[in-house]
């Protein structure tokens, strides 16, 4: 018998507590549940502090009190914030994990985390986290524990900060079939591509820019390179189309060939250039994608600035959806962590859990031979009569209809590899197959006229 | 004891079927969960789809089957969706209403739904319902109801149709304080005012117009003078602030004083009119409002266009948030009501209820004495000298501080009541008090050169 018919392992533990509580009127579920803190950085303090703050209006709101039991962290020494009562501290972080109603993992990364969790699940208690690698790696198993033992995983805060977009896609659009979910899901990149846009700056450029105020890491690979939206993906991906998707399946381009006339090219058509994370449930099959895409400036994720984040849905019924908001941050984060400790606390008192992650469906993943779109490509190219005619016919022989050539652009300045003059030339194809766009690509490449990688961009 | 610490009457019900099932093998919790359909019209036939067409899937979600046991409605025989079975028609809504598990009420008004949600509430049953007025004059009552008999309301599609908001709300936002949301939640009057701005008719024409193709119907009053948008704010402010706010306490002002005048000022300016249903948890209590305003045109409601709806909430630690979709139809609003069957079925097969409806605040009414803003107030005045004169001194007389004067429109045509030049003359005002402006504006109209009503817009 699946456990969704059976009774979980709290419910049974619960109802007598309950019962008894109802018969002999003891106090039993009016004692505080205890939440162990996995982590106390930016989003750890400030949801202790949230949790100290509002600590009589939550115990309103759920029905009984919510106690920070134990803070494991590694450097507790280095814990100064106010209002964290330094007695919590600990850096027995498996003692937490498996003595507490309600773990919050803000660890981050796979190991210890993934233990920790599992640790936790099959402990009894419930968790939350803000772990998007975590989920997008080991999720299906991680759900499949918490069902196994009868308890809640929520995680709303991996993905989008304060954007309510996991609860949606779990709950509200559980009626519905959702068919796409296009998001601007990492909000370093969003930052970089925005000042490329308003600044005219180059990739690199922003990214420095973007490091030295913080926006972006010292080594800002995963962000750069697509692999923090592609993580999202995969969860959204699994979440929205009930069947496991991990981060393994998730096709990622980056924003690091992306230049400055890229960004020029675009406006000049009246689009932006934004990283999208793509999840699609079509005739083929489920897909995963990240990818720099040309929006429209009437789209509404066009007008997604900054750091801000957005999810833009499709469902059958419910039609277009837009959720908007601060992707990343302490605040906003623990803002979407508190919301799940409620929930899930409530659930305690309750003697229930949510909806369980339902990833049931065994979906097939879309090959990569069924992507079809309209394709940017920018080569860098030395400025000598006939690559024109070259690069048509490559194309040509390709079967690639082209839409459009620009060539009329400045020469590109600083080229370390090539001392002459260089030249910017763009391909806009019609709808194609992406094996063969990339095959053609692959092909003008090998003309000794091209410098440097092309960028590749498609069209929303 | 509440029932929040003690048991509901369905959890008690339920241990023992669970228990059995658990230890007995029995397959009672195998029943197919029965779903009681009060209305069959648009959303009514479209869930009724849904849920025929998903049977197989929401079952997988659900653990349970769902089966509609009965559809009532008045008249059975108008009915002619081919995918209801016609023995389930009845018009017997009270037979419905208490011999259900789940009661989705989509009748609509406020008698006879509200006799029979209660009815349903007390009969046992979880109710999901898309009607607002009954929520914004009676919701107090049937959430305790809801509560005092351990079942659910769910009500997503009452405000903003397919856009997640209600739950948002009443649970993402659970652990975070919530300070104000300003909606765009009457598709009606967005796109009167859409048409209006685009194609630069009077309301009268873009009214007309609306109703011509259906937007509107053929008596808009519940749209047009705000009240729809009223009964949301209600909703929403409860939601957001937990204390019950009626729709007795929301303020309303309507567009139907709006002209193409006041729309052609606020292009000029680089700002849109929308009308904005605003909840607000300040200094001075809580406050719903629904008025005309004045947005600039890169706040991301300005690009709310035509029938969508969105709702741009604000919370101490998430920050701005946005949620954006089809504010009606049937499809979209039968979405809604899909997640939240979803949602309580899930309930029902683990014996819980989600989050119930806190309203345990107290939280005063603003006074509309606390009520600030800057405005512009646009009348029509007969063509002749110390017109000015005469409004700027009322203005400063009432210590209204004046920001700048519009008089340079062309004379405005068509005024049944005089036959001269008329003029528009509008005057833009700094921040002040509510009250003391609208004595202001009184006082003006008592001057014989005002001819009609002025119009009244807040500056967001």
């Amino acid at each position: 018998m699946g456990q969704i018919e059976g009774l979980s392992q709290r419910q049974a533990g619960q109802i007598g507590n309950e019962t008894s509580g109802l018969s002999g009127g003891g106090d039993s579920n009016r004692n505080p549940i205890r939440l162990g803190l996995l982590g106390a950085g930016t989003v750890g303090s400030e949801v202790a502090r949230l949790l100290t703050e509002q600590r009589d209006e939550l115990e309103q709101r759920i029905g009984r009190p919510v106690e920070i039991s134990k803070i494991a962290c590694r450097h507790p020494e280095n814990v100064s914030a106010s209002w964290i009562d330094t007695s919590l501290l600990t850096t027995d972080t498996e003692y937490v994990a498996t003595h507490s109603d309600i773990v919050v993992e803000l660890i981050g990364g796979l190991e210890p985390a993934r233990t920790l969790v599992l640790n936790a699940l099959n402990s009894g208690a419930s968790v939350v986290t803000a772990n998007k690698a975590l989920l997008a790696k080991y999720g299906p198993e991680i759900y499949r524990t918490a069902e196994e033992n009868g308890v809640d995983i929520y995680f709303e805060a991996a993905v989008g900060g304060a954007i309510p977009l996991i609860r949606p896609l779990r709950e509200s659009l559980a009626g519905d079939k959702v068919t796409s979910v296009l998001g601007i899901l990492n909000g370093t990149t969003n930052y970089i591509l925005d000042e490329m846009t308003t600044k005219g700056l180059d990739f690199e450029v922003a990214l420095k820019d973007a490091q030295d105020k913080g926006y972006a890491e010292a080594d800002p690979t995963g962000d750069v390179e697509g692999e923090d939206a592609a993580n999202k993906a995969a969860i959204v991906a699994s979440l929205a189309f009930h069947t496991p998707v991990s981060i393994d399946d998730v096709a990622m381009e980056g924003i690091t060939l992306i230049t400055a006339d890229d960004i020029a090219l675009a406006t000049a058509e009246g689009k932006v250039i934004k990283l999208l994370a793509v999840v699609a449930n079509a005739e083929n099959g489920v897909s995963a994608r990240v990818y720099p895409a040309l929006i429209p400036n009437d789209h509404p994720l066009a007008s997604v600035h900054g750091s801000f984040n957005a999810a833009f849905v499709h469902a059958q019924a419910a039609d277009d959806l837009m959720l908007y908001g601060r992707g990343a941050g302490g605040a906003p984060t623990a803002s979407a962590v508190m919301g799940d400790i409620v929930t899930v606390a409530r659930h305690i008192v309750q003697g229930s859990t949510g909806q369980q992650i339902s990833v049931y469906g065994h979906l097939p993943k879309a090959p990569l031979s069924s992507s079809h779109a309209a394709f940017a490509v920018r080569f860098c190219v030395c400025d000598r009569p006939g690559i024109l005619a070259a690069i048509s016919k490559t194309f040509a022989d390709h079967g690639v209809s082209i839409n459009g050539i620009n060539q009329d652009l400045k020469p590109t300045p600083h080229n370390p590899g090539y001392s002459g003059e260089l030249q910017t030339l763009r391909v806009v194809t019609h709808q194609c197959s992406e094996i063969t766009l990339r095959e053609t690509v692959d092909q003008v490449c090998k003309f000794d006229f091209v410098i440097g990688k092309p960028s590749i961009l498609r069209e929303m």
